[in-house]
């Protein structure tokens, strides 16, 4: 029964030409969908959901002898989408996907603005802040890695400009990225949390001028460099057993210069156990 | 009573700067925020609230013997908001910004990604498609003026191509731009269709292959230069009477170039009345 | 014998859409290519001809009785280009080109980085500096408008943040744009230098650590608004004869928020002679 | 003498903060300058110096016990530059900068945009092409690679599109990127020949008509997917020997769709050596 509507569905239906064979010998290691735009619930750590908008990226690996993957795969798994992207709906969602595009190896990328309420510092008042955050998944021959990416914007006061000078010292608003493969479950909150007290103070939405003397004050209390803050941010993680590896990255878009300065370093626990001091 | 109250909280609060007088005389035009990120929700036509996260420019006029703007006002407007944006709401905003900073002027830009469920033209199968949309109000001299605006992806296929080519015909992504000041309630999604209509296919989320047969010919029996789509949307918006000024703009990421081809046209129906065929 | 070669042709060539009728009486604003690059040299105020890579807009107007403009030949125009971008060369590419496209409008944007050597305040050291320039020239029923701009990046130091705190103040990045129709010919650097001038402090590709106290300390002495730093541009230029309007802005990519601040101000000197102050 | 020399110094001159000890044991993979922008001379293969402006990222590693890298060597370094850009003159950047900031590893990414002169296919009229052009080195331990990245824009055309619709088939602008490390000298040119040469057509400037109903019928002739372009990439570079590792992209701006199908492929023939056929 099923053979005839099949068949009859083949009589009606344009040829697979995705499905044909290649002749080429090359497999691909990565195929899919890119700049998909979703809408999205992310589950966050006071157990709300918080509505966002994704872009998207979606691939899988494809064999040598296969033409094509099948695209409209990837966006139909997202518009059937029914519950929020959390750690374990993210992990789902990537073996699902390897799943039903028969291959071995695939990979998704979340990226969507994520807000926090915050208090201003002296007044208490409340406002959302954004930062941009991402979930990352690659599935490998059966192993699965989870990525959390968080970029936060903070304040950087200039060591040597405060020394130097008289008065004064330049700063200027960074971002501050942390990249974390983890094997439990982390709260995204947990990262910006982590980068946010690695910096000269922390930014918000909204400020009262009490408010605002506190952070000038504090930033100037509490002077770093690029390289300072990823050292802190270093500590932090390095300390942390859910987190498996990371990548971090501070961007400091200077007050004084028309570029920025700029730091990065990466650390995998799992395979550099012996290369943290070089 | 209100006079003391105001002397006890100049005494523990720091002086605020931004009231002093400014001796230049030089009144500015727009002075607020730009580039604040916050999640919205809007009302859709079909009564639902749509999540979605939105980038907000928020300005007032400045008379010339004041210093500065409260830059925290319009940030605190947007944390308090508590309804879904549209239309009413979006003035109401507008004008409680223009009492709140007490100035005579203000503009509100609200800039978001909003998605509308479409189906498939053979299968009927359902997805998301994103378009960009705003609100844009200005408030000058106690009159209040809304523009709304959309850009919509859509396919544009080249009658030139077509008709000096033996078969095939160049085609292309395009963005049809649509920003309509309006006298009543229009739903973007009015707008959208009007878009969507003058092109020469529209675009979808997910397409079957029946369906990809449907729009690549559909494509091709309906070539269109930019100038075209133009045309077609400068009739249906001047039919429109709820409709009282238009800006639209085509713009096609040319396949067979590395730059676009581009149109673009506005129309004030109350300023031009004589001048709509010069 | 040209009108044989030119049925010849005719014979040969494929038909030319574009030149067809349009029934539906619609004129168009604005028809033409975006987002074209290109290679340019512009000449400088030291009689140096700089190279530089552009981004091109060109458009013209349509009537409504012609189907299509004719876009390559923008593309050729520019390809044919033989000297240096010069106000002068700049009025003659737009008067050539609506006369090319046969159209009584026509608009030309050619935006571009624009290089400028500076020395350290006090080092003396030698770097350049980029900043964003563009010349926006505009044709329209025989009467040529040119527009120069430019974008330049300097150091904000806030007031308040000074004036409330016991130490420090928070700075930051801050763009100051400059975009003015000129009578006669005005060199890039001075607007550069005016935008610069209005600032807390200039910023440099190369900064000594002497420089880099003098600048910390010039910025804490100097501290501005958005609106002062406008306030000072709105003076400097209101006193230059051969600016006829002028739109500026200042954005500061604010170091103790996650958005900037912004402020806005156009004046024509033709237009609101009456109207300096409102 | 120098010791003499160096304590006047140290009495006029501000203190060297980045100079100063950390105790924290964190070394830093990468610390520099990012968005630096100059101009810059790259020779092409026909010879010629073409004029360009570059955005810069340079780092370098930090030691463990050293408080920060000095940021502004970085930029005098570049703007020191006295002779145009090659893999020569690459290299010997690279290993000059590791040498003046006395650090093990360096890493320089040169991005900016690249002409080339092309011939439209029937007319023969000359217009240049825009490309993104990349020169990546990284120095680790004694060893430079040199990678240098194209980014092609060009036409795809849709296979299944084709193959299943009575006329007509969906078409759009690719952009196909190589990044190559290198053994011997290769010219940006030759990679961009590979990328063009894998598309279903090329791009250009400017075409006639003459030429527009030639890449028209071209595309129509030569279907590919992003599957097929990156496998005919992928048989280019493997054959050249020159070539020791690739990374392949192609990403198609759907003409049906709002998103781009996207296919990436990487291989070390140094390290893959038996991985070619997985």
């Amino acid at each position: 029964m099923k053979q005839i509507h099949m068949a009859e569905r083949a009589a009606s239906q344009p040829p697979d030409v995705q499905g044909e064979a290649d002749p080429r010998r090359i497999p691909i290691d990565r195929v899919g969908v890119r700049g998909l735009r979703h809408p999205l619930q992310v589950e966050d750590r006071s157990g709300h959901r918080q509505a966002t908008v994704a872009e998207l990226t979606m691939t899988v690996s494809l064999a040598h002898d296969t033409k094509g993957a099948h695209m409209s795969r990837f966006v139909e798994m997202i518009n059937e989408l029914g519950e929020p992207l959390s750690v374990r709906s993210f992990r789902r969602l990537l073996e699902g996907m390897t799943e039903r595009l028969e291959a071995p190896n695939g990979e998704i990328e979340i990226r969507f603005p994520y807000f926090r309420q915050k208090h201003a510092p002296v007044s208490g008042v409340a406002s959302l802040m954004d930062y941009r955050a991402a979930f990352i998944g690659r599935r490998h021959d059966g192993h699965t890695d989870i990525w959390l990416q968080v970029a936060a914007p903070a304040t950087s006061l200039c060591p040597c400009s405060k020394k130097i000078s008289e008065y004064g010292a330049h700063n200027q608003r960074s971002e501050i990225m942390i990249e974390a493969r983890i094997e439990d479950i982390i709260w995204l909150e947990e990262l910006i949390e982590i980068a946010e007290g690695a910096a000269s103070a922390e930014v918000y939405g909204v400020l009262k001028r009490t408010d605002e003397k506190y952070v000038t004050e504090q930033a100037y209390d509490n002077p770093k460099f690029v390289e300072d803050i990823l050292r802190e941010l270093a500590i932090a993680l390095e300390a942390d057993e859910r987190i498996r590896a990371f990548r971090i990255s501070c961007e400091n878009f200077e007050s004084i210069h028309n570029h920025s300065a700029f730091a990065e370093l990466a650390r995998d626990k799992d395979k550099d156990k012996d290369a943290a001091l070089r």
